[in-house]
């Protein structure tokens, strides 16, 4: 195994240190628990915008704290889900009286994490809403998702809501805003080579030299097929008619509601997309892949969603949503109304995303 | 070899016509010959910043194109120079009138290239001034390179002068503080993997399971040891140390004299760094390291500055300037004085760094 780390029972440790010492104007961290949370929090009468999950993501989400983002990111260990009690004290150090938005994707550990810390963080007095981010369209259930898991949609969530949450959208607001991101978005992944977990120190999979994955999950789960290595246009063919030509996706997910003061199960139904939609087009590296790779994908992505009559009316590309050092990269679109591509235009200040600040 | 293209020939073109797509407000691309200029350019009144080299460094120089940072970059093939007239057309594109800076980084084909390219721009009328970049303390002559290679200062500079030909600077006074920053600046960067050219198809060096490069050159030329793996800390103490016991560096280079209008030779001599110097830190994948590890990095630097009196004002982490996919980190020390930091702070917008616009 190389890679540029001391122990690997300390990676991310050492990291948040990392990060702590570099950008002490955008965060402070908290250890044991570990969070990473912003500068100023709490935000006076602004509702706090907390996500978390697995390390190895980077970015996403401790680099993903700050003004117009997140309020506080909880790293897990490398692709593990981190415990109820970083989500509760991220909430009680960031929530300034107007409550708390987790952001979750959907992988089993995540979600019942995220929901026992809402149920102890209510039991202390403070409002908690859970939304679910499944927009994942490769696969029905996974190693460790029931449903479809959550990927790129969230950044975007991250960035849109963040945005809504510091022009003072109030809670149920923001739940609405951020619940109406994830049915709008979809997204698949493909990968050309593994990763390697430093705990374990071996990859999480292997992949002949003339192979690769079509549907990968971001933890190296497996995805649709494995097939033999084909031109980038190809594979991009593959990713985005996959996510284009999804139909409407319809499943029940549990939020709380805060009149019934219970958790209830709710229907869900992703709309397929349109001729005419106005879509954010986000292409993202898994960790490992060059940028001088993600512009040729941008390019036939485009050219799909011409043919298809979708609009690209803002884009992402970069590295937002990885796996470690896995190279492969994975497409999500989102269609876009007037209010999302307002909120995405608002300034941003954090160490992995940022603009107008 | 495993990579997101079609065609190895058509990588760098493909890549522009992503980039193209995907960042119309930012930039426009001519193809045949090869450059990328700034989509409001030329700017009235406003000297042009123009760099260039082999393609393969991404973001660096493309994604370095637009307001407050180049007005043109000129991509070569991997790893190959750009040819004069790529350079020589990205002039006429971008001169508004007041002249245009070429910033060099030191390689023999670059260095010849840019040269030539300044001769004809000024047979064409075009006022022109070449600022070398060598910063690279691992080796005096190397592979490409007679003296040190230009590295992650070129990045830096770009920044600072950049923001200083947008708030009036003229061309003699640009060229003083890009040869500034550039004494001012030094390098050196490691790798544990090798990089695969696309055209070449086959890694551009080997490195045993348990064996890295240290003083490892942007190409993959060889530095100053190939050794056992160590902990990141050991990896950094000596990148860190070498730049920073780095002693007085004296060379000539040749500049372009407005006055004689002749080529000269001047002496250069990079200043140490001393107990009390401002800083700016610089923790630099070397493209397919992940986010996870920079901080690591950054951490034990952050301690081994302060342990020599170096105080940290600014700093920078991420992908810039690269080797595609090779794992490495490089770190780069910049002495900042005021008018550094204040240039740096200032708004920048292009693909590959943005804030405040």
């Amino acid at each position: 195994m190389k890679k540029l780390i001391n122990d690997p029972e300390q990676v991310v440790v050492e990291q948040l240190e990392g990060m702590a010492l570099a950008y002490p104007d955008l965060i402070k961290v908290h250890y044991e628990p570990n969070f990473v949370y912003r500068a100023d929090a709490p935000v006076d009468g602004k509702v706090a915008v907390i996500s978390g999950g697995g390390s190895g993501h980077e970015p996403m989400h401790g680099g993903l704290v700050g003004v117009g983002m997140l309020d506080a990111a909880c790293p897990g260990a490398v692709f593990t889900s981190p415990t109820p009690d970083q989500m509760l004290e991220a909430a009680k150090a960031t929530d300034s009286g107007a409550g708390v938005l987790y952001i979750v994707k959907n992988y089993t550990g995540d979600v019942m994490n995220f929901e026992m810390a809402a149920d102890m963080a209510r039991a202390e007095g403070i409002d908690v809403l859970n939304i679910l981010i499944d927009d994942d369209v490769a696969v029905k259930d996974s190693l460790y998702t029931a449903g479809r898991r959550g990927v790129g949609t969230t950044v975007l969530a991250e960035k849109i809501v963040g945005a809504a949450a510091e022009r003072g959208y109030d809670l149920e607001a923001l739940a609405d805003l951020c619940r109406r991101v994830n049915i709008n978005g979809r997204s698949m992944g493909m990968a050309l080579t593994p990763c390697t977990v430093p705990t374990a120190g071996e990859p999480t999979f292997e992949l002949e030299e003339d192979e690769m994955e079509i549907g990968i999950g971001i933890h190296g789960e497996p995805g649709r097929k494995r097939i033999e290595l084909e031109p980038v246009d190809e594979i991009t063919e593959m990713l985005a008619t996959s996510i284009i030509e999804d139909e409407a996706y319809t499943r029940t997910v549990r939020e709380w509601d805060m009149e019934k003061e219970e958790w209830v199960e709710i229907e869900l139904v992703d709309p397929p997309f349109e001729e005419g939609d106005k879509v954010l087009a986000f292409v993202n590296s898994m960790g490992g892949t060059p940028d001088i790779e993600l512009p040729i994908v941008y390019r036939k992505l485009h050219e799909i969603c011409e043919a298809h009559g979708l609009e690209i009316v803002r884009n992402l590309m970069g590295r937002y949503i990885t796996s470690l050092e896995m190279e492969g990269v994975s497409i999500t679109l989102l269609k876009m109304d007037d209010e999302m591509i307002e909120l995405w235009d608002e300034p941003v200040k954090t160490s992995g995303l940022r603009w107008k600040m």
